[in-house]
């Protein structure tokens, strides 16, 4: 690959997404002009463009992260983030359609502080508005003109397949009580690490990096999206209502087996056990309930390991990088990247 | 496109849909091992090859009257069907797609005289199983090889999301009380015109026609798809359980707006009105409420438009052959076909 100027490392992380977000929403709202009128209300309504009656709002929709990534790893290859906007505008779409089937599956009826699809709209809208948002993600690569949109098309494939592995592990998992961490990490890196490697990995392709290029940066994707999943999960037991979108302790009451939960059950020693007899009780638990989850997970030292880990995961995405042979001007941005998404909002 | 000498003429169409079933089946098989074990097994049961814990079943595993449709039209193209291959797996798993996650919106319990798989594994895995079906049929398009693969990709995800289109409007009909015949022939053509004009369009793409012919094609296995909904409608009212493989009066039952029942409402004159009293009515109807709400169709004239107007559909898939110029020795087994749909079992 070719070394390229850096941008001005002077530039913040949130700055650069920002610069992606307005780069990628364009061809995004160009893209959801083609559904139906009703899926396109309902597609504009979850991206945060509209209120449920499709009057325009001004609200945040979405730190967009997926497609910032695409066009960083296309200006780090080829000196121009413009290639990468249609592959920033799949994997988004890609994002979506995945949250939207996944809220209805887990019942979740609040999202980035407004109800979900499935809660506005019911069952059948919130799977055809994500069938349909898959199946433009498609054509917006095919049709993009990119000599490499087939490869890109394919890479995103399998991503989204690995995508529904992941979540077909999480829908298991709430039903069994002896999900180990080792299984735990295959579900995150499905469910997280897949769609941010394809993230990475379409912005290369579109770049036309050669193919072990892509394939570092496809790898430094899903370190980062590991990473990032650990955050979310130390968000989903410690973050506020106003950092998630969703009330506080949600994936303890839900008795998700998040990977700092998963961790204490199986190295938590005392407190781990008690976690592992607070999570066989069934009922509705109160606040004081969840308060004292959280603490026997703080105890058993799974938060202590989750953000260890969500660092070395961070670190091992910049030796992907290092290793695939990228030039060091060009990983500054994207290290900082990685290092923005372990820390954010902790 | 090259004349080639035809199938031989006495080949039954039935034959030419098993003999298609026989070349897809090894390809879709394949492809379906790539899926996680639980996603295999349910998609396994679904496509009729195992019983719900997984022991091989020798039942019917559906007409696959889409593959036999894109075989055909290669062979008529380019002399053989084995280019069409992929493309007759990649339409069978957007069908099976869309059955499962359409059987779970219409809370239909049975289908192939077995429980749906929303029926035996429940909502999440039901969503989880189509996205994954959905998923596949891109991979397999993408790596087949074919230097015509990325259109074909393209042209089965515009197909793609307009099937969704004919689901979200008939989600929707279900509302209401005012659906037009155009509104649902528009609907119709949405969820069997698109994915059969695919069918036949990928057939050619694959086989390297030029873009006029695969259009041709297109245009033919959309109004034989249309004929067939109208077939399938019939069947939905007055086809019996061993047919269809659902209980009597089914669609009748969950008051779908189906075409001879739209067209009854509409045109059908005093029989009409009752029906329109009849499907205003709430409440779970007996087997003798059923039995007279299928009369008053027959007596409106529902029963018989639509046997009209699938053979006249019959009728324009030929005529959009012999239009975009596909010699008569290649139309012939094609037209066999559409006679076959519309005939089927009635």
């Amino acid at each position: 690959m070719t070394a390229v100027d850096p941008m001005p490392s002077a530039t913040k992380v949130p700055d650069l997404l920002a610069r992606a977000r307005d780069l990628v929403e364009p061809a995004l709202r160009q893209a959801v002009t083609r559904l139906d009128d009703q899926t396109r209300l309902v597609a504009s309504y979850h991206l945060g463009w509209c209120d449920e009656d499709g009057r325009p709002t001004t609200g945040s929709s979405g730190k967009a992260i997926r497609p910032g990534l695409t066009l960083l790893v296309t200006e780090a290859v080829c000196g121009t983030p413009d290639p990468g906007v249609p592959g920033g505008v799949a994997v988004e779409l890609v994002h979506n359609f995945s949250l939207i089937h996944d809220d209805l599956m887990d019942r979740d009826s609040r999202r980035r502080h407004r109800r979900t699809v499935w809660a506005v709209w019911g069952d059948a809208t919130a799977i055809l508005v994500g069938d349909a948002l898959a199946c433009l993600a498609d054509e917006v690569l095919a049709e993009c003109g990119s000599p490499y949109a087939a490869r890109a098309g394919h890479a995103l494939a399998v991503a989204t397949r690995e995508l529904i592995r992941g979540q077909v592990l999480d829908v298991a998992f709430e039903q069994r009580d002896d999900v180990g961490l080792a299984e735990c990490v295959d579900m995150a890196v499905g469910k997280t690490g897949s769609l941010l490697g394809a993230s990475a990995e379409l912005g290369a392709i579109l770049a036309g990096a050669d193919p072990a290029t892509c394939e570092a940066f496809r790898r430094y994707g899903r370190e980062l999206g590991l990473a990032f999943q650990l955050v979310d999960d130390l968000l989903g037991i410690w973050g506020t209502p106003e950092q998630t979108g969703k009330p506080v302790f949600s994936d303890l009451r839900a008795h998700k087996k998040t990977l700092p939960v998963v961790w204490s059950l199986e190295y938590g020693g005392t407190p781990g056990q008690e976690l592992a007899a607070w999570l066989a009780e069934t009922g509705d638990p109160s606040e004081d309930d969840l308060q004292h989850a959280a603490v026997l997970v703080e105890r058993a030292g799974g938060r202590e390991w989750a953000m260890a880990e969500a660092a070395e995961r961070v670190r091992r995405a910049g030796r992907a990088l290092y290793v695939g042979g990228v030039q060091p001007a060009n990983r500054e941005q994207l290290d900082q990247l990685a290092q923005f998404v372990a820390e954010r909002q902790l």
